[in-house]
């Protein structure tokens, strides 16, 4: 929700849409050809197979792992098979490790004795030295509260980060906005104010014990200060580790993680491409990142987003559509850690001068599909999204709905080539169950879910190719 | 989709409504209300935790099983406890009882020797005799097609209904509406031609290896022909099955089944009211089914329907409505083997001469919302589906839309009481994974996604009570 009215921009532009019902931008040819699109990819669609290999043959694909590696060549042969023009563009990534598993222990606390607690090291974290950490735990709930603490109540301790994400937001992307400046920048803050290690809250809405891991990014620290280890712990142990303190005033936390960052390793982007007929300068780009974390095996985050965009092809190919347009299907690499992919993606093609018409990023989970967002420089959005719109009233036949709103990490970057940028908008109730969590793996997907996702965006590509936008 | 253009009722119900918008039937406050019902169901919302109970400690509550007394007791003292009027109403329900385990055997057959399959017996069905049957098997696709092979294909043997649901219907509940017959008039007409049992593919789009139950009907039995029994098999066994078939050309298969129908048992609907401060003889009812099958604990198919019911008025209540028209929630016994409480509660709502302003029925599973279907007599339709229409702006920054569509089975019998009925829509694409089923349990259900059909249920209820229809 964009307010408390209600009143969202989606309104907005489903009203606009609805004033230029008179003068439909598509024909029933169009609305034939989407029920071919939906009926293939329910039928025929190859999607769920592919992540059936990327999650249960391949599995985690951290940036400079081998199954990274491996998801690699995987996707390049399917491409390569499928006719496409399939180019590696290479990228130096991160090489970070988990080493061995990560223990958090309340220690000998008052009320509740000596207990251990499900966490999971956070991704870039540095890790601690063979003996571990032990110090006192201060709650906080931002990371302003640490700056308000200051140096005084911070320094020489563990600080707890336990704000949660906000049940009431609909979206739950919008709900993990407003919590996950505590995993990315946390651990940055705190050093700054003397803290030993900081243990952080999982972001995800249920309470469970699942602790969910994801990126920590340490460029607000201070000059001169050095990094401390981050860990994740499950809601409920978050929970726990809360009522003890509460009980105790006070109590000590030992943690022990064998995380390391390595030397940056050699990896690669995946592309494919088919020129287009009439208009080969006008790309339009699908992606999805093929890195994913190291627990579970990435099935939603995202080798979903990685088989819908090649499934899209594989539709159109099996439907015999020649493209007007040059079609590009991106694998990015290092989404999770890094970014490293999608930097040297816009650094190559804005070299290139390359017009990317319209780039789609599935990277939202491989769930029942309700539409796209879409994001442009302001005077590109007010033209270029008048198209998109025109086509609502078919697209809103298959429950699908457009509205404005970021499309996503890999592609934002191109917004300068002055196209039009979406992301898929599945439903996001249970996406944070399983993000960056061992449980994100294949049978947390459900093949019609995932394959309504891929008949969405073929929908749309179909559309952007035959008419522009 | 309502046909293959796209051009569904459901955008002809939304362009009017957005011709209405300048004349908009809900105000600023209606909003910031219903942004309240969002939060409390999201936050302080009961359904899912009722659920929990009415799963795990209760269990699958079959019409007549001391499970479905139990359940009555747990929901009356619920509604009690909430401050309603709480009755309960009596009818007299079916009795069957499953038995021992049945089993199914492909016997002996030529490509692949003898192989248990996954079975379950239908609901309502005769049982075998205690050495069970042994037959060879028939495969058709559908009921015509038993009735073209006639007798002298059919007599003695066991036919196998194999027609799969149509996977292209992006609603699942038309894919199983085309293919339900054989479920439930299978049986009938084969015993017409003679067979002496059926075995029916499960009703879901899925591959695997659980099999689904359902109720069987033998009302189209000709005049003194026995009933037969009837079981359904996984889908992966009746592949199996249909590829044994088609290698060997024959096969018999032996099957047993130990359930049987015992005496009609008394059971009741469970009545909670809140009498309306102005308008006392309109009834805003919302209903969902207390039965369900004996496998598995009814966790979609209807423990949701039931604690989203109830679950509208506890937050109404902690947002200290006073409801203007009389609120009713009705969880109804026997909808999955009879529909005897459905029945008993039109029978005596329609002699007492109420008048059901309106009607809901969450039938559907706990998923994510998508919207109301609404259905009534024509003119009452075309009258009364107006208001509903004039407050889609607010409803769709929801992510819900209203459409023409049948409301649910237990509440469509008071469509002669000329008020408008509606069913719940959540996304459908999950439901057929579960229904019918052991796996249909607590864990299958999502918090956020059942409490969020508690806030739509319950904003659709709260316009009502304002604005009439």
């Amino acid at each position: 929700m964009k307010n408390i009215l209600g009143l969202s921009l989606l309104l907005l532009i489903t009203t606009v849409a609805y004033s230029q019902t008179d003068n439909e931008a598509y024909t029933d040819d169009d609305a034939l050809f989407i029920k071919e699109i939906y009926n293939t990819a329910l039928t025929n669609g190859q999607a769920y197979n592919w992540l059936n290999y990327m999650t249960n043959k391949i599995g985690g694909r951290l940036a400079g792992s081998p199954q990274a590696a491996a998801a690699v060549e995987y996707t390049r042969q399917i491409m390569d098979t499928m006719g496409m023009h399939v180019t590696l563009q290479g990228c130096m990534v991160p090489h970070w490790v988990r080493g061995d598993k990560e223990m958090a222990r309340v220690v000998n606390s008052r009320s509740m004795g000596t207990i251990d607690l499900d966490v999971l090291a956070l991704g870039n974290s540095v890790g601690t030295d063979k003996l571990g950490v032990v110090a006192p735990v201060i709650e906080v709930k931002s990371l302003d509260e640490v700056k308000a603490l200051g140096r005084k109540k911070i320094e020489g301790k563990i600080v707890f980060f336990n704000r949660p994400m906000n049940p009431t937001q609909l979206r739950t992307f919008n709900a993990y906005g407003g919590a996950v400046d505590q995993r990315v920048h946390g651990a940055a803050v705190a050093a700054n104010y003397g803290a030993v290690g900081v243990i952080v809250r999982s972001m995800t809405l249920r309470l469970d014990d699942i602790p969910h891991t994801g990126s920590v990014i340490y460029n607000q620290l201070d000059k001169g200060v050095e990094p401390i280890p981050a860990l994740a712990v499950s809601t409920l142990d978050a929970n726990l580790l809360s009522n003890i303190l509460a009980k105790d005033g006070t109590t000590d936390l030992f943690f022990k993680m064998n995380c390391r960052m390595l030397d940056p390793a050699p990896s690669y982007n995946v592309i494919g491409e088919i020129k287009g007929s009439e208009f080969p300068d006008e790309i339009i780009m699908i992606g999805g990142h093929l890195d994913s974390w190291d627990v579970g095996t990435g099935a939603h985050d995202d080798g979903a987003g990685c088989v819908h965009a090649m499934d899209v092809y594989q539709v159109l190919k099996r439907l015999n559509y020649k493209p007007k347009r040059t079609l590009r299907v991106v694998m990015f690499m290092n989404e999770e850690n890094g970014l490293a992919g999608a930097l040297e993606y816009a650094k190559q093609s804005n070299a290139k001068k390359e017009y990317h018409l319209a780039a789609i990023e599935s990277d939202r989970g491989g769930f029942s599909p309700r539409g796209f967002t879409m994001e442009a420089e302001n005077a590109v959005f007010l033209e270029k999204s008048k198209k998109a719109i025109s086509w609502l009233p078919l697209l809103r036949s298959y429950g699908l709905e457009l509205e404005k709103g970021g499309s996503g990490a890999d592609i934002s970057r191109l917004k300068g080539q002055k196209g039009l940028l979406f992301g898929l908008n599945p439903d996001s109730q249970r996406y944070f169950d399983y993000h960056h969590t061992p449980i994100d793996v294949w049978d947390a997907v459900n093949e019609r879910e995932l394959q309504l996702g891929v008949a969405a965006i073929t929908s749309l590509v179909y559309l952007i190719d035959k008419y522009g936008l």
